[in-house]
């Protein structure tokens, strides 16, 4: 019997590159459930290839929409968070990816790693956010969370088999990004579709954009720390522009190993699914003979504050990464809108960070709060520093 | 309680490196057996040292200094090939480490393998001559076999956790050795004094000589393919100058796991004692932002000719390998005896392949015999090339 997907997030980057792999494996994937925010006309053709049971457009704006292009089918019709929290939970549901983006990502994942699921984990704000209380709930449900990210996917590999092994520390690699030699001087009159350009992979635009600022490894080291239970300063951060080498896990015996590939979203997300078995696929090889040398270097956390803010999240805890998030995801608006320089981008998650109360155990309630009123503030600075330009 | 360790070739480069690792944690490792073939005064040391239950010198004419060296001391000393063969298989030892250099490894590991050990595998000659037979002793005895050589501890490591997931190849890496960029016409004139420069590891003398040669990848080769059960096309080499990268596996849903480090022997060896766990250690670590940029090449065959006759000796099979190995051993001794060119290395080899007995399911009394022919046919040959000099 196939294993019956909700695919949270279908329209988006991730979302259409699982559905890719998902119909590469009739005998092994059923698509049962397709969510989306917003884009109601290729929801619509997805439900039509793929005919799940239902559908959910989360924005309500698009549901009369949605109905009447499905409207001579058997799927099923929703609209609205609620209903998206109770599908991804349903019993006939045996894996969720979890690939909308961003803060919005955090409720639904919730609900399915509540109900037991089988998570591919993409949306990496559901562990920046609330890591404390998901690994909790982990614990509670038994669900079982795999991570679709590459340099954590690359860890979670490399870790397969290594069960209460010693651990020395991690390294996740990072690109760079494409202003990775860029002068500090030149990194204040970047544009948003110079930092768009992302040199290896092919991703969603918020992620794009911190992968420019270096904020995406920072929420990947928090991601980290939850997903493989390490102390902050047990994840270090490479720079290896080639992309090559997805991550490494050095354990305490002096062995490294790591996971490689060429830089398709596809491989992580097709594992993912597979886990813990391999399945054949078509995509693309890594061919070492036709490789760039590989490099490496420190981060510049000078010209990129990101990475240390997210270092001083984490270690701080409690709702600070929540924090450090709400004022990113504001912070990327603005730039994206050209309210703010790139440069900017970290002054206000700073700004925000030391002007949010501070919660040492927060539940979910108290970081929806803290998620509101973060944004409240960033929105505030970002303002202010419209006004001075 | 420390498991209890027979240790065959304990003065070499592996023997040695291996004293030092088991040193460090006496409460997880007891030195039972000291076993050497004529380094005598290094053996009565390192019985000193680390009190086994008794020593064996493989040639009799040392047996009489020896036993004197020891004469205060509990320590049993015995002689000859039969001692080696009865005291790796007595039911007090746990763990054989098999690092005798050459086909001299060969029985007294097959005795081992045959009283069920679990052995730390650094003799590839066993896997090289005897393969086939090795397969099913395995089997047969339920002993436990794990690869010291640092790129089969590498495929190995990468392979933990991915029992029945589908391989599509694996690469194992090559230095290149010193003459990586020589060409043909000096290569000619290479004294044995150059090839004994290894650029990245302190390896013994025959091992250092096949790697200049390129003959280790070749007999790596085949060491793989019993190993981890592949097909010769499935087991591909690149020159990888850093030594860096051990090895890799490439799976077939496009995902390469990679084990890396320093070039330190007692990294595998560790590993191969503590397997299926890890032991922390003091050992150096690979620290990426001092690494020279990571480069990958195709191997020159044309200039090496002794990797492609390894690749024709595991397709043929039977006892083509045995006379591979044989003959390489003659070409080893004989240039380091200055009695042919580097050149000619791989000519003594191909001249014995070509004019040997080929026999498809050898026992070990034909292993035997093809080894003794082998040998003189390369002896032959090897006096026709120098009076041709």
């Amino acid at each position: 019997m196939p294993e019956k997907i909700a695919l949270m997030g279908s329209t988006g980057s991730i979302g259409t590159q699982a559905l890719d792999i998902i119909s590469k494996y009739p005998d092994k994937f059923q698509v049962e459930v397709l969510i989306a925010g917003n884009n109601v006309d290729l929801l619509a053709e997805q439900a039509l290839r793929f005919q799940p049971d239902c559908v959910v457009i989360a924005n309500p704006e698009y549901y009369r929409q949605l109905q009447d292009s499905l409207q001579y089918t058997n799927i099923k019709v929703y609209t609205g968070s609620d209903a998206v929290e109770q599908v991804v939970a349903s019993s006939s549901i045996d894996v969720v990816i979890a690939s909308i983006v961003g803060y919005s990502g955090v409720r639904p994942t919730i609900a399915a790693i509540k109900a037991g699921k089988k998570i591919a984990l993409a949306n990496k704000e559901t562990l920046v956010v609330a890591g404390e209380l998901i690994e909790r709930l982990i614990k509670e449900s038994g669900s079982k969370v795999i991570p679709v990210d590459s340099e954590h996917s690359a860890i979670f590999q490399c870790l397969v088999g290594e069960a209460g092994n010693p651990i020395d520390h991690i390294t996740l690699t990072a690109s760079g990004g494409p202003f990775l030699n860029m002068p500090r001087e030149m990194l204040k009159n970047v544009k948003p579709c110079d930092a768009l350009k992302h040199p290896n992979w092919n991703m969603g635009c918020k992620v794009t954009i911190d992968s420019a600022s270096l904020m995406n490894k920072g929420l990947e080291v928090i991601e980290a720390k939850w997903l493989f239970g390490l102390a902050p300063e047990q994840i270090k951060v490479i720079v290896h522009p080639q992309s090559i080498i997805h991550s490494l896990v050095h354990f305490a015996d002096g062995s490294v190993k790591a996971q490689m590939g060429i830089p398709d979203m596809r491989v992580p997300i097709l594992y993912a699914l597979s886990y813990p078995d391999r399945f054949i696929s078509d995509l693309p090889r890594l061919m070492l003979n036709e490789c760039k040398d590989l490099t490496f270097s420190e981060p510049d956390t000078k010209r990129f504050r990101n990475l240390n803010l997210a270092y001083e999240a984490i270690r701080k805890g409690g709702n600070m990464p929540c924090i450090l998030n709400a004022a990113n995801e504001m912070a990327v608006r603005a730039f994206l809108d050209e309210k703010i320089a790139f440069t900017q981008m970290p002054d206000v998650v700073e700004y925000t960070m030391e002007h949010s109360a501070y919660e040492g155990t927060p539940d979910m309630d108290i970081l929806e709060t803290t998620d509101t009123d973060a944004r409240t503030t960033a929105f505030n600075y970002i303002n202010k520093l419209q006004k001075e330009k």
